[in-house]
């Protein structure tokens, strides 16, 4: 087994971690796929903005900057971590209004059409919003099943697709299993069956290259408070390819998805482009930690952090087959690196404890039902030691057992 | 006419205008009730977020605080703000994503029933919401015609509602006039017929008195930017009466909202009470500087901020009817005190170059079409002094041309 520090030593990225906060405490920090660390200048940049920005521009910074901020900054997360082409990525509300827009959105591309199609394996919100609108507009909610320590596939896709099939809503990394889907394939697949494709980069962008245009992806979501460093709660982006930016609407029409907003019209004319997707105000106190993480992916490249990644994601499987495949432990993640997304799962039955123990000795992963513990790798702001770290504590809770 | 430093003197709020960041500047703000200036604390508590509990407590945050927060900071701000008792007030998503889900689900209280009613002066949003609303639900949209220096009155909204009224949709203070509704007797109105009221408090909550519980509203929603000095489009707040709760869901189905957001389960159960009306995970960051809002309103009291409010907007129109009737410049609202929100709108054909040249000047209000001059008058960060400077320069602006 590779020694961590001449792992990190070997690291060209791994210079970078210090610029994030907390990165010198002996915390090991497991849970940078569900909420990443800020960076350093976050702080300093919020505050300025509160001081200067807000408090010294006031509602001047709606026309000096803030009114273009949901298409400005999309307009970065496309061209950096997205494959996006400008105009057709927007930032703002939570991935599960965005989710509800772009689900509306989709399925009334194919009028006439009766079937959404999601796994039963996807995250709960995504569920949840397709069910809701499956039973408001009279729809099906068809369901792919699949192995939980994988994912959807070319052979599960095709066999549900069909006439009937409205939309696909997919997760291009599954949340337990990190399972990265073939997006390419299965877009082609889906758009073989008249169907339009929204993906859910939730788990994947900031992490994994991701290539919506070249990939002729139709509609696609993600958070951004994961591996895009956000903060909690941070507002989310979505994706609509340039060829449907004139036919398609969405539900919640507001002022700020209008053609001319302080025109205050008597009725709603939708904005042209990707300004349409939004509705209300959009929340710019939430993109500036967003807007510093890109300029960090910008010095780096996606290329180099899914290298990291992968590196990251397969010296924890070397540690698992290692210190943990002895007590029992699985590993459900794919074992293939590049078909993982940035995280690693790791089940036992007592996941659910040893999870509680870790944390009482400031080692945080987090536990998803059923069994599974889950390891996320944030690229930049992970070292090869913390990770050999951590997977040593998983060893000393279960032995404790 | 009064000498504005002897006012100020007289103002036992006063020392309050020195807690907000910039009131020092000369620059005369007007816009507070489109953009509320920040508290000189909130740029340091955002910081020490990023740096200490973001950044210190990462994922725990979660557990620790946050999960809870879009609750708790609703139930603070329903007794602090708006005449609400505790578990009926969340704050999360923006306005207008809440007017959607306030909407659908005031109509589907009143299944059968086919109308939906706004007044034509309506905020733009509200209007375009319920329109969208009304098309995809096969309803209709009854329009109250108003007086565009006034609001909606009793005998207005009587004459429109009636057996098929589903949901009524008011503002309690209207965007344009700062007409401020007669709430109670208007909800009676809307109850009579049969249907449930949804106030709009966007343009009154934070500076006009609200009684939600006691006036028997059922739904109410509104913005925190304003009055509430939560920062640019900081979340929104919806209030859904305890009655209602148990009866009411609404169609964005979320993971925040379900029963267990941590149990992943296969289907959609909403959580019991308010957190129903939730969706995705709540912006966090966003609602720190309304947190420190409600510590200020908390210690100074509704009724105080109210008494300085009218004070503030009396010695407006007392100025206009002395510097600007003579230059042919109409006061556009209401003329009692009583009858007013915190604003003021002066109309005049020319208050559109007014305005472009008043910002030269450094002094900010906003122009709302047709010739509107709107004049918001925050009641905390607001000197009698300030209004003085800013009236003398809409003479000499006027004067100009």
């Amino acid at each position: 087994m590779t020694d961590p520090q001449e792992l990190d030593r070997g690291d060209p990225l791994a210079e970078y971690r210090g610029r994030f906060v907390g990165a010198e405490t002996p915390l090991v920090y497991f849970d940078g796929n569900s909420l990443g660390r800020p960076l350093e200048v976050t702080g300093t940049h919020i505050g300025e903005f509160v001081q200067q920005e807000w408090g010294g521009r006031l509602i001047r910074g709606w026309d000096e900057r803030w009114f273009d901020l949901p298409l400005t900054v999309g307009d970065r997360l496309g061209r950096l971590v997205l494959g996006a082409g400008p105009g057709q990525t927007a930032v703002g509300d939570s991935t599960t209004v965005l989710l509800y827009k772009m689900i509306r959105a989709g399925v009334a591309a194919r009028p006439g059409r009766s079937e959404i199609v999601l796994d039963r394996d996807n995250f709960p919100t995504d569920r949840y919003v397709a069910q809701g609108i499956a039973a408001e507009l009279g729809m099906v909610v068809r369901w792919i099943d699949v192995d939980p320590s994988a994912g959807v596939t070319a052979d599960h896709l095709a066999a549900v697709v069909g006439p009937q099939t409205a939309l696909v809503v997919l997760s291009h990394v599954a949340y337990r299993s990190a399972w990265r889907a073939d997006a390419p394939a299965l877009t082609a697949i889906a758009h073989d069956a008249g169907a339009v494709v929204l993906w859910d980069l939730s788990h994947s962008a900031g992490s994994v290259p991701v290539e919506l245009d070249q990939w002729d992806v139709d509609l696609a979501v993600g958070c951004t408070y994961k591996y895009l460093n956000g903060g909690p709660g941070s507002p989310a982006f979505l994706y609509v390819a340039e060829r449907h930016l004139a036919e398609l609407t969405q539900p919640i029409q507001g002022w700020m998805g209008a053609v001319d907003p302080f025109l205050m019209g008597p009725t709603y004319t939708p904005a042209e482009g990707v300004r349409r997707f939004l509705s209300g105000t959009p929340p710019i106190l939430g993109m500036l930690a967003l807007g510093d993480m890109l300029d960090l992916l910008d010095e780096v490249g996606m290329a180099a952090v899914r290298a990291k990644s992968m590196a990251l994601t397969s010296y924890t499987v070397d540690l698992a087959d290692e210190h943990l495949a002895p007590l029992d432990v699985v590993v459900a993640s794919p074992r293939e690196p590049e078909r993982r997304g940035g995280h690693v799962t790791l089940n036992h039955p007592r996941m659910r404890d040893v999870a509680a123990g870790l944390w009482r000795r400031d080692v945080i992963p987090d536990y998803r039902d059923p069994d599974g513990l889950r390891l996320g790798l944030s690229p930049l702001s992970t070292s090869f030691e913390e990770v050999r770290r951590g997977v040593l504590a998983i060893r000393d809770e279960l032995s404790r057992g």
